[in-house]
């Protein structure tokens, strides 16, 4: 699986792919600091009119509900939906779903449009899948495993790959399931350490089939953020040295995972 | 009362309060790290049909005007007004009030909701009470004690506490006053030094009566600039020291102020 | 060149000038502080009615189309057209222009209200006169001086400064051409890289004629980014110490350049 995960970080680095991101303002910044620090060329392209345009040229799409404002919620749609058609991988990060109505019927709506990977923590997978209270906004209150019904309910109904994130990440997907160990929770100390996850799943899926992709996705960020934990460190310097990290992960060390 | 203050620091890293804040472009991603960093769980719910939705749910609610554009405006009057009828506290950041035509009349329409706190520079508070100029933007360009009587008047007319920034920070409640001392300047080098600390002071609210936690907001906010602001530092370098200040100030440390 | 550069820094930290800027969600915050770190005071006012309100008494005015949604593009159009009769000197940065039809024929549009200086990369600068593909989003696909007769053409045709970003910026005005030299390839890995030297020419333009402003805000770029650049710093490493470089260049430095 490493090495699997490896060569596709050799591949993300080489292809430099286009990730198109419609993502919350709160981390639209770091999200796309992380994409390039990993070696993605970012576009947080969120406007109606613009963002259907883009989705058919770009490597990958990620939709993340963090902020889904009426006018992001239109580009949702539009960039989703010409995704689809253009055969563009895409990615649905369902940011607070459960603990909003809003956002949880729209994360709904936007299945229709067959995402190929599903990422979130346990609260927000239960509640896509139609279980469970959704926790308390973005914090995730449940356990991974709590999520294992949901989890397969999601991949049966959608067909897609659906990653939650925890102190052990679960992936599962229509032919296999992975467990991704390590990291570190200064990660949790840092708003958008979910959000930038989605966002190199998304850069990863670009160069490999949705499962590889999503595996080594968590596998680069547990590695960076072993990297960045390193020493003595409290949250602000955190932040930085993941960007510093996500760049210089070796692929020999993600082979050696 | 800087005891007063040291358990106030303790009750919000133990209770880990849901702030919701509605607050600007600039400053979101910033203000949500600070948050994280004094041990609060930040949430940036600012959509219409879901800040109503949170507030009767968040332990605090913090409204920033820094960048007030239709959609936020009407997310402020639906949260505010949702904060008010449940009683969670809230606190009104008027950034910019007096520069600016448009949100120095919302502000004043907010007022009628009743904040428990608001925070300000003497600018901005001395146009809120509808003196003065108030400044050129986000400047502050009045002294604390300038802003003396339209404080008082503030006071008297919402009930609310109202704590204006400076180099000697002037909180006032209907039943006393205090100054807080200390602090950096280079805080004033940072897009955000003063709203990620009205930020603070709702984390703070969350867990006290609102003069007390105004209180021990500025406080924390003193104690973490001086620790961050310590050897030769850049502005760069400080808003990211800053993050790890907030983080690492031990309630002691608070005490013995 | 230099000299007149150090000058400019010089009137630049004396005078604060306020900068008030419309610009993208993704690169909000790092922008601002970049301003704060030169010297400016920024304001990122981009709420129609408020916007027109700001631009007669902001120092320079920035309009940056990286996020261009409905209501930024209202606020563009009005504080553009009240700069543009104020004389208060502006400056527009076609981020993406040529990728996506929008956001073109919407720059178009805005060369009509008379841009002071005209930022942008070798793709957007040909795209906004008209020629080529304009790229992959906002990468740099073209060389500056491919971008050569797009350049003379747009000042031709608007008497704007024209400066082509690239690893020789090209900088053309009405009256005469400069090239600036050296800066850091690091820069290309920290969103809005770009986008906050848009900011710095818009400061540097509030004190000084648009021609030597941008060369100057240019030559102030490249010694901050070799500053920031020294020693083994990652991505994110190099993003903090770019701001405390802003900060720290002296103008000997600059003028020694």
């Amino acid at each position: 699986m490493t090495d699997a995960s490896a060569r596709i970080l050799q591949s993300l680095r080489e292809g430099v792919p286009l990730v198109q991101c419609i993502i919350n303002a709160v981390v639209i910044n770091y999200t796309a600091n992380a994409l390039l620090a990993a070696g993605a060329a970012p576009v947080m392209a969120d406007v109606p009119g613009e963002a259907a345009e883009l989705a058919p040229n770009a490597s990958a799409l990620l939709i993340n509900l963090g902020t889904p404002d009426d006018e992001q919620r239109r580009a949702m749609r539009e960039a989703a939906s010409a995704a689809h058609d253009a055969q563009t991988p895409w990615v649905l990060d369902p940011v607070g779903v459960g603990a909003l109505t809003l956002r949880t019927d729209f994360a709904r709506e936007l299945l229709r449009l067959r995402p190929d990977v599903i990422r979130g923590n346990a609260s927000e997978i239960r509640a896509l899948a139609g279980e469970g209270s959704g926790g308390r906004g973005v914090d995730a209150t449940d356990g991974v495993e709590a999520a294992r019904s949901a989890v397969e309910r999601l991949v049966a109904e959608t067909g897609a790959v659906v990653a939650v994130s925890g102190p052990v990440d679960l992936i599962v997907g229509p032919t296999g399931e992975a467990r991704v160990t390590g990291g570190d929770a200064l990660l949790t100390r840092v708003t958008g350490g979910g959000c930038s996850l989605g966002a190199i799943v998304a850069a990863a899926v670009a160069v490999s089939d949705p499962f590889a992709g999503a595996v080594a996705a968590h596998e680069l960020y547990a590695a960076a953020s072993e990297r960045a934990a390193q020493g003595d460190v409290g949250p602000g310097t955190f932040a930085v040295r993941f960007l510093d990290a996500l760049d210089a992960v070796t692929t020999a060390e993600l082979a050696s995972r």
